[in-house]
């Protein structure tokens, strides 16, 4: 399984992935689900990956390989004249490596469904995150609901819902992805260290933060015992609802 | 769906269920999911369902019906010498009704999964939490895994995974059942007030509480602002992990 948040605040962006694939509980993997790609100064985008590893490598090496050929005159993440156009090559990839093994894995009753975060700014655009189908179809977070989560996402849901709105300061909003991480680690081991993230603030096109936590993060461990401790500080003021 | 957690610790047992179930996204029901039997001094037990309505409600009236005609002469949840005979007496109810009704919802393509939550104490026995599975089988809790939720159990998990241990005082314990209820509450549609809840002190062999938590449960929306406004303010007290 995977996990990966984006969190789109009026301050910037912020992305995180963990790294364990698995195809049954006995073959577990580590795979880079997160990949990035800047032109500093004027485009910063990060794709996060969850579903078939097979359908999201094949669509992340489509991108790049038009990238590594402009002879083909390809439009690629680096020419895309806005973010609104990186979704829909996103897109496009998708639906190519979709319909090429889409119908042989059906066809052994195997699942293609795949999702893809795609997250940046462009010089002269605003900050966007999208979330791209199976099918190449998207849709873009708003102020209403200002993140996305692909993979396992229900244990790591509660705390962004009862905390991000728009207006959360970029730090504040990127410990919240890390608890919303971590909460899933703990709960899930289909989702594992180590992690990604890309913290991208808002007019600067260049990743602020673009780092990978491993195990032996002594920070990542004292977030999460941090929180653990304050979350039982905080039991103590809790009002009795019985007795 | 729904969601029902049950919480064994030293001192006593907690149970706590929604009330919605939904056939569909539009066609949304309430159902009572938790039900009791007492017998002052002597027992007091719990059974919590999730899955299959129609399985889980036939499995109720079974054992209920075994109760109501004791010139059955069969062992019933108030004639059992013990809780394992209980879970017995439920898994064997499911086994029965599973019977009937499985192979002709498995004909339709549709599900007849049910679990049950089995949990109380007999005098002269210790507290006792069994789930019970759809074959009939079941698990107990033991001090490792002192908790079982069913139905739609992910949003809820975190919280229980970072505070209950068996030496959570029992007035803690429900405060953590009531907050990953709210969790779950406020994440996902298809579990839905009111709610019912039952505290069964050891060697007590009476609830201490059982009531049903409405909308309008002033403690209860006092529960759910105060952990919002209690992570809030951890949040301050989290260490940066980057930047």
């Amino acid at each position: 399984m995977t996990y990966c948040v984006a969190i789109k605040v009026n301050e910037g962006l912020i992305c995180l992935s963990d790294t364990r694939t698995n195809a049954g509980l006995d073959n577990i993997s580590r795979f880079k689900k997160m990949f990035t790609w800047t032109v500093p100064g004027e485009r910063a985008i990060t794709l996060m990956t969850a579903g078939n590893l097979a359908i999201t490598q094949a669509v992340m090496s489509l991108l790049q390989e038009n990238i590594d050929k402009p002879e083909n005159g390809l439009e690629t993440l680096y020419s895309a004249p806005s973010m609104f156009r990186v979704a829909e090559i996103v897109g496009d990839a998708m639906r190519i490596v979709q319909d090429r093994y889409g119908p042989g894995l059906a066809a052994r009753g195997e699942a293609s469904d795949s999702t893809i975060i795609c997250a940046g700014q462009r010089a002269g655009g605003p900050l966007r995150l999208f979330l791209v189908y199976s099918a190449g179809n998207f849709i873009e977070a708003t102020d209403d609901s200002p993140f996305f989560q692909i993979g396992e996402h229900k244990y790591g849901k509660p705390i962004l819902d009862r905390v991000i709105t728009p207006e959360v300061p970029l730090a504040d909003a990127t410990t919240a992805a890390l608890l919303s991480m971590d909460s899933t680690l703990r709960s899930n081991l289909s989702v594992g260290m180590p992690l990604d993230i890309s913290v991208l603030r808002k007019d600067t096109y260049a990743f602020e933060t673009e780092e990978r936590i491993g195990t032996d993060n002594g920070r990542f461990q004292a977030l999460s015992q941090r929180w653990s401790d304050a979350l039982r500080e905080a039991f103590v003021t809790i009002p009795q609802v019985i007795g």
